[in-house]
């Protein structure tokens, strides 16, 4: 029998203050790409005035997994980001209508659960076309706006490279009381402008985060180190703030400091890598044990991968989410398969040690990250964001004939 | 700009005989268990009666993808195998009403598209009990009667790993009057009595089919290396039959002749061996090339692996699938990426070499397949369905302890 | 305490009706070309002239490995193979200098032990570039003088592509009156004009050979695959002989039908592919249980590949390899080591069972053959002999721009 | 046509004062072992007395290859190491009769050529079961006796874990008053004290070394890695001392800090491991280009590996050595090969980008390394040298049950 939590509806900060597990969701663009309703390369999320039926499902299916929090699919939905939809959306949709229906759609699963709704932000082309930050912040605002008209429950701040826009988002997201909480993409290596997983996590709770961590970019191993160098940056700063790790679904032990968006299998080869639910309970267990409270996933994670952390983490909780009437605890559902060899596999053991196979004897296990053909001098342009505009990047790669 | 087939509504047969590919769908039990509606194990569709909403959605990605072909959500829905479900499923949910939501949701969702609603029935626990041949048909004709009365438009029988049972079904469906479509879930070394694959064919087609190939158990590659033995069969016993493929989205080269399910990585650890969508173009190409005109997939197909069947023909069949607007092929919609080691993946040949590594350095690409151990007595046992009961499968098995 | 076999020194047929086990040696020309003596490309063993301490030494190893048979290193030794070294070779060395050198080397190192000498022979250029049966017999016959004056004990006949130019030879080396065996570099799917590994068999033995098997091309696996091929096709023939088998000390589960020259890593990458003495054992002992009796390596193959054979089948034989007294039965001198995880390493099952990474997460692990770029046509050209001179081969090439 | 270098035969320090590149040569224990002479486990080099043709075959190889030092093969030829082959050496032969016959086979091979004879010592086992510096030093002082009495040309101190025990024998080897250099079994975190790679070379130098680097335990990559580390600490305590390297032959990318000892390949699955010689003239430039002067090998290394150096640093050096008779730079001697796609290999831009295969599908490409089960406490003690008798290190280990 599958028991559902029965505790009142509090806010987020209520929850992670008394101690509790908050389970977030999933990704929306990799999830909705596959299933034909993003677009990769621009990854904007038009789809909740296109195809809101599409969207829906997917929330409800990670409500139903055991997320706690609902997303608002804002995911680069500022309108400068929108803007760049142009040359393939026929019809003009206004950045204020995608995100107001992002608002209602995760508003109408999260009644059907005990679930939050979370607007969301992230970086924006005006930052890293050098825009100045009265621009950056208005771009923000603006989402905002229709967040607070929509009465979401809190408010995040993701996907950002850059730790001094990110806080510039937390200061604008702070403007509207409700509680923040701020994730950067990035690894161990810090920020593209080499500030310290330890040191943003500072800058980010000073600026009024009350929630930090990091989202996407890396796999769970990598960004649960990341994690942990932003535990102890707070601590030696002695600030105080609750842990959030949102992954990628992804194994990329072979990533550079830009994460996966640089291996030669992003975004349409990357399947050899997408984790098994055996390995998001080994995430989420370490992720419990690093004191990680508010734990969830990025791209490549579908509703099964949240599953699989609230099933790891249902002894603590006390209770399991609705899909697991239809999973059992380490497989045990084999157990009553026809072939003898199959029904051995119902135990925690197997799983727990397989070291599955690829089925891919002509493809390595590693790649070497894109970029480093580009000189050191365009590199370094690019993240002086001296040369960010479309046409001079090109450019520097046509100059350079990568 | 995206075209849409504006053709008339045909039967399946008018539509292969004028030499139209007919895309299929992709796998329901898999993708619906990574959502969270299907019990990996049982693997049977009570979600249409529990969770429609799930199930039309998948329909409905499916038929945006490309497919002209809307299976029946019935796969295992025959009264037998329902009712091993009892242990699970709290409230009884009776065969009939499974398939008859079946029936619905899929017609429902066709009609919105230019897809046609196949009927569907695969192999029973009826037979591999050793119940005799009436009794098994008794079992096809219960869900038949349902598919009659909802009046799909034809039959297909799938998953059958005994050509024996296979062509008990294509004898029950053709009772109906309607076209039938046979295919098995067997690779090059035939079915599970050592009959071959061109043997398999021919007995299917003279039973009344008029559509022959395999679906599940193997990989793309693999099955079609036996639809060719298939269409060699027929051709050396002159008889006519279109052909049909829909193989699995993952890659096993390493399987034995019983398929993936004999894998270690089945059914939980399968991901490292998911297909890419440029497998996928690779392997509708080649199916076009061996004169298959009804290609899909099973288990482990996403929407986006069937818009990729879609988007290789295109050029054969004048239009796009409507998912195509979200989608640029070969990549091509990477050409605006911001980083220009990003935008230099915008192309087919790019894609097309690409070797995508496992991320998995402590993983080996192949596996050996498991039931190897059973001593070979046992396995005669087994397939001399001696032995088949539940219990005297768990004595066998404990009397060899592997 | 080491055993060492004190037998009467017998003829390798006496040994083998008996039904002894007799123990071949390993591959000169790679050994050499690792240590500065043998130029890869012409393969030509003028080290016999050149350096005679060189291979005195590896003789010497090979037969403290436990090796009954030392071949004279012959290989590529006939007159026409010779003068292609023209180009590299500063002084002409005369074919008979070669062959002469090669004997006293041999002898010289058996008469220390329990060794027999065989004189070996291998494919000609003249027959691959269709000189007549009178001229490529002429070429064997040459050789053949030699290790009549030298009075080798037995004649080994290898390394043939097609069996047409081994029978020659087999026919050319029995007019000795001496035991003749006869190996050819094939595998499963027989010769290079399509002959099969049983009728190969068939057609060595009734030309006189009392040995028959294969050597080099492919790994031991395969190898032992294409003997029992062989066994079948003598058993179906009611003929009698005993069997051989010289595989590679490379893992070669890619290859095509012309084995490892065809994979890419060929022959300056491919030390990944190098067994292990573990593997080496588990191909001894599949080997003995095939029948095979004379059990040796080809290229590849070090002295300690020769030592693990003995070991494995030293409780057939009754005694140990004088180079067993430095080295432990199944790593069994790892006991003593100061570090218990390692001391944990000298057993049996740890060596048995351990797949061995490679360390290189950025290689495949499998390969595609080369030369399938070729047009079908060339290939044709090719194997029916009509365009094998360099210059045919060159135009063919540029023709089709490989 | 091979020159041969003419360079009057100079000291060590002299060569390298002058800025020439010297070549040290490969490791004997690993390549002896393969040969049938030298046991795994002890790894003592006994070899020397009973079977000094073998010991003189490899120096002569690597000679020929290219090597301009000539080590005697005095690896743990210290008396306490000695003492322990009592179990398996059925005569005793005295420590200074196997360093005697090191020294004299040493010089008599180096006379053949353009070499100087280095005495080594290594490791014992009196510093790891804690003897005062006194008696280690007793055990070095010994050696040196010999070495003084044969005139070898220089000495070098080689194969520490510890930096404490790598000086006392610098201090040692310093009282002959001949070059003395010194190389550590260390990566790029350090001593087993924790004494980091600059800091160790600094007190190496200190201590009289000339020349200071690394040899053994990990391979050429992160060897190089820890020589720039050496060079960088020594830059900053602006000390001057050449820099030397003679890493493993093995790719180990998965090493911990102990090396190559704890991976569980070690010592009899390392195979699929074995570099290239592609891969050592990459090494080899990456050494050159780091300032790094005396560029040789340790396990693993065989002649051929050796020739690699030599040939990528021919054009530095003016010259080839003499076993690039034998060999075609790039491959060029596959330029005459009977197959198109063979020549076709005869290119530098096809070995240098090669991913070589492994063959092994079943085998992952990186390893865990053992130990790590070991429970930490028994770890530290370990390291604290508490409990590093065998008897003790035996009782922790079956205490702890790994």
């Amino acid at each position: 029998i599958v028991n559902l939590s029965s505790c009142f509806l509090q806010g987020i900060l209520e929850r992670l203050d008394a101690g509790e597990i908050v389970i977030g969701d999933g990704g929306f663009v990799f999830a909705l790409e596959k299933r034909g309703y993003v677009k990769a390369g621009p990854w904007t999320p038009e789809a909740t005035v296109e195809h809101p039926e599409a969207v829906r499902q997917l929330h409800r299916e990670f409500l139903r997994a055991g997320s706690n929090v609902l997303q608002t699919f804002t995911f680069y939905a500022s309108e400068d980001k929108l803007e760049n939809r142009g040359n393939y959306v026929a019809e003009k949709i206004s950045c204020q209508k995608v995100n107001e229906a992002a608002c209602d759609i995760a508003r109408e699963v999260a009644n059907e659960g005990d679930a939050l709704v979370a607007g969301g932000v992230s970086q924006t082309p005006s930052y890293l076309s050098c825009k100045d930050k009265t621009e950056v912040k208005a771009a923000f605002r603006k989402q905002l706006e229709v967040f607070m008209k929509k009465n979401v429950d809190f408010l995040i701040a993701e996907y950002f490279e850059h730790v001094e826009e990110a806080v510039w988002a937390v200061e604008v997201l702070k403007e509207s009381g409700k509680p923040v909480a701020a994730t950067m993409c990035i690894g161990p290596e810090g920020d593209m402008h080499g500030v310290s997983p330890g040191q943003c996590a500072v800058q980010l709770v000073k600026a009024g985060a009350s929630i930090a961590g990091v989202n996407c970019h890396f796999d769970p191993e990598t960004s649960l180190e990341t994690v942990k160098l932003m535990k102890e940056g707070l601590q030696a700063a002695k600030l105080k703030a609750h842990l959030m790790c949102q992954p990628l679904a992804f194994h990329t032990p072979d990533c550079g400091k830009q994460g996966f968006i640089d291996l030669p299998e992003f975004p349409f080869g990357l399947e050899p890598r997408i984790v098994t639910r055996w390995d998001i309970q080994k995430y989420a267990r370490k992720a419990y044990d690093l004191g990680i409270r508010f734990i969830g996933g990025c791209c490549g994670f579908e509703p099964y991968h949240i599953r699989a952390i609230a099933e790891e983490l249902a002894p603590e909780r006390g209770f399991l989410p609705e899909a697991s009437e239809k999973h059992g605890s380490w497989g045990n559902n084999l157990s009553m398969h026809t072939k003898p060899w199959v029904r051995a596999r119902a135990r925690k053991e197997y799983w727990e040690n397989l070291k599955p196979a690829s089925g891919r004897p002509y493809c390595p296990s590693m790649s070497k990250p894109d970029g480093w053909g580009v000189t050191k001098g365009a590199r370094e342009l690019m993240q002086q964001k001296e040369a960010t505009t479309e046409q001079q990047l090109k450019e520097l790669f046509q100059k350079q004939k990568i």
